[in-house]
């Protein structure tokens, strides 16, 4: 099955945003066996529209539209293809419904033009918007299947990963073909991770080993093709083994989930608590771990304390470790230690986590951007400091910066 | 003039890499006045890319291809491009002297396909490649325009910023250029916002005036043609005016940065500072703050008080407020004034803002799923707060409670 992605949207072709569409779709049509020929852009445009869905179906079999399913009218993808197709636009209840109880719920007047977004290509099959309003369409006319899903990605990628994916395994019948694993690593690159397992690459032939990176981490994905899903398992876990012997120390998790989820689960297992002190990371260390469903359990709380006054009054970290002729600076091992024991104490948790550090763009207490520290401190133990020297622009550096402080504390927890 | 982007490369279509190339070219054409209609992305297959020239040709004036000039058997754009007009392929001698000045210099034998590098289109003109060895190539041909840019985004950016765009402003014989400007607005979802302009959306010829949703916000751009820069900025800044008039509640900037741009601004601006306790956002209201380049100035830290237990121990609310018979709760409007007023007080700040609500999956409290509180607290002035009844899985509630606790902190600030 050929697929083609058509991306629907005038502020693509403006360069206003990147089409980060169409990289997720054509991963995931990939692990679902799905070759994409093309990608295509086009405006919100009708007449345009149509003619990028005549050459697409020229040369694809399936058709995956993202965008143009909102409520403005800007938004055409299904009255464009509902008219090639010599289709009507018919209204899905169920979605109708949740808009009308949306808008009622918050007591806001519902304008007119929500209704569009509740209307479907005659024949389609409905598939349902978990984050927006917007419902996706399903659809397989003179042998040629056409998938719309909306253009926001936080409501394009639950649809394309749910009911979408399921639609496709239908339609493509590659119900059991693919029997993947995906393993997760932290503590190491992409490019590191590849070289460490060149020789199983190399020698690769099944299951395949295919390694890349993923929001701050690693990951590996392993597939193999079979009838029988015990036999697949078997030659995937074979593998795990080879692959563990090599790189056992950066693994984390042998399934899709974050670090984060890790840490959370790893604490809830042990009935254990974390609580966090946060300067250059401005809370994104908190953020992702109450991004976990049931962090509530593993996490009581923490403090950001971007200034050094505020790590005065939040930690009673004295200024004179801060600031002053000779003092170690609130961008050092000694600040990094305290901040984690301080929080630690203050919370009454198991564990304490810090971090301090430069995130750029400019240098801070004559210290390089890039240069943090990222403490761990156990109760009744000693306090480990980590310090690290992280390249990337401000955004880049926090990520890896919390992504790197969740990674020991994992392995520290682990006793790893 | 009408251009079509060509990507050229498999690792696009299997989701490796997103096309980064499309937008900067995007953003650099209509800089140039340049209407982009298409962008097409197709693998490093000789006959699916002359298939995608052949379509692109039949709707564009301009194609415009990045990648496939490197050295490997997989680089085919100007194989594919030569053929398909006719022509053969020629030495470039300057980039081929370059090449071979460059492996000499560092005593490193040059493979053969090295060569490939130098190559061109007969007959087309020869655009330097400052950062790489592949010469891009530029052409016309039967009245169609070529223009061949490497894959590289180091590469391709000065090449495309330096010698494409003299090139091009020298076809396209226009100094035409597209001015335009956007507006971001908070506290108002994009179908309101549309129905709100719709009387100046229906009746618009110039400016253009289009609506977008943006990660949690919503812009509007105005575009306009001119010939001359401050006739086209007073056209647009006329449609501003008729916009306030409708929405100026909503409109928080008049350029395209997110509302904690605007606010952190706006507290540098007055030498204000503000201070966070947060709830069920778990930091990420600090963490869109301290994102802002230059926040340090107006943003001292905060606390995360996940549990009830912390609220007591950081901001020292009474158990009694948080638990038993008949209390408030911990989602109550007199908890999130209590959260905002004490971590103000604590932090020594003019603002402190909170939030505390039930983000899900589950209720809290016996509180649905989406009830949030919002408190602005205000040196000397009495605390407001807002009761906010959120929609979306955990991540949108979040994202929405703290993009609104923003908003509402712009407005207090403002006055509006």
């Amino acid at each position: 099955m050929k697929a083609e992605i058509i991306a629907v949207g005038t502020e693509l072709l403006l360069g206003q945003i990147v089409n980060t569409n169409a990289q997720y779709l054509s991963q995931g049509l990939a692990n679902l066996g799905i070759d994409v020929y093309y990608q295509t852009v086009v405006g919100d445009n009708a007449a345009r529209l149509q003619q990028a869905i005549e050459t697409a179906r020229s040369r694809a079999d399936l058709l995956i539209f993202t965008g143009g399913l909102g409520p403005t009218q800007d938004d055409l993808t299904k009255d464009a293809l509902a008219e090639l197709l010599g289709r009507k636009l018919v209204m899905h209840e169920p979605s109708m419904a949740k808009i009308e109880k949306l808008f009622s719920s918050r007591g806001m007047h519902m304008v007119e033009s929500n209704r569009r977004q509740a209307l479907m290509v005659e024949g389609a099959e409905a598939l349902d918007n978990e984050t927006g309003l917007a419902v996706g369409n399903a659809l397989t006319a003179d042998d040629k299947h056409y998938l719309l899903l909306p253009g926001p990605p936080r409501e394009m990628k639950p649809m394309f990963d749910g009911p979408a994916s399921d639609w496709l395994r239908r339609i493509s019948g590659r119900t059991n073909a693919l029997y993947s694993r995906i393993l997760r690593f932290s503590g190491i690159g992409e490019s590191s991770l590849e070289a460490a397992l060149l020789p199983l690459i190399e020698g690769q032939s099944d299951p395949t080993i295919a390694p890349y990176a993923k929001e701050g981490e690693v990951a590996i994905r392993l597939s193999t093709k079979g009838v029988n899903e015990a036999e697949a398992y078997a030659r995937i876990d074979g593998m795990v083994k080879q692959i563990e012997a090599l790189v056992g120390q950066y693994l984390y998790a042998k399934e899709d989930i974050p670090i984060e989820q890790a840490v959370v689960n790893q604490l809830r297992n042990s009935a254990q608590t974390v609580a966090t002190a946060e300067s250059c990371t401005g809370g994104l260390l908190a953020e992702l771990l109450t991004s976990v469903v049931g962090s509530s359990g593993a996490f009581g709380g923490g403090v950001i304390t971007y200034t050094n006054a505020m790590k005065h009054t939040l930690l009673g970290i004295p200024l004179g470790q801060l600031e002053g002729e000779g003092a170690p600076g609130a961008i050092s091992e000694s600040t990094a230690a305290l901040m984690a024991e301080r929080i630690m104490e203050t919370a009454g948790a198991d564990f304490g986590v810090s971090i301090t550090g430069v995130a750029g763009p400019s240098s801070s207490e004559g210290k390089p951007v890039g240069l943090v520290y990222v403490a761990i401190a156990a109760k009744g133990l000693d306090t480990e400091v980590h310090e690290l020297q992280l390249s990337g622009n401000r955004g880049v550096i926090r990520l890896r910066a919390v992504k790197s402080a969740l990674f020991r504390l994992w392995k520290r927890m682990s006793g790893i």
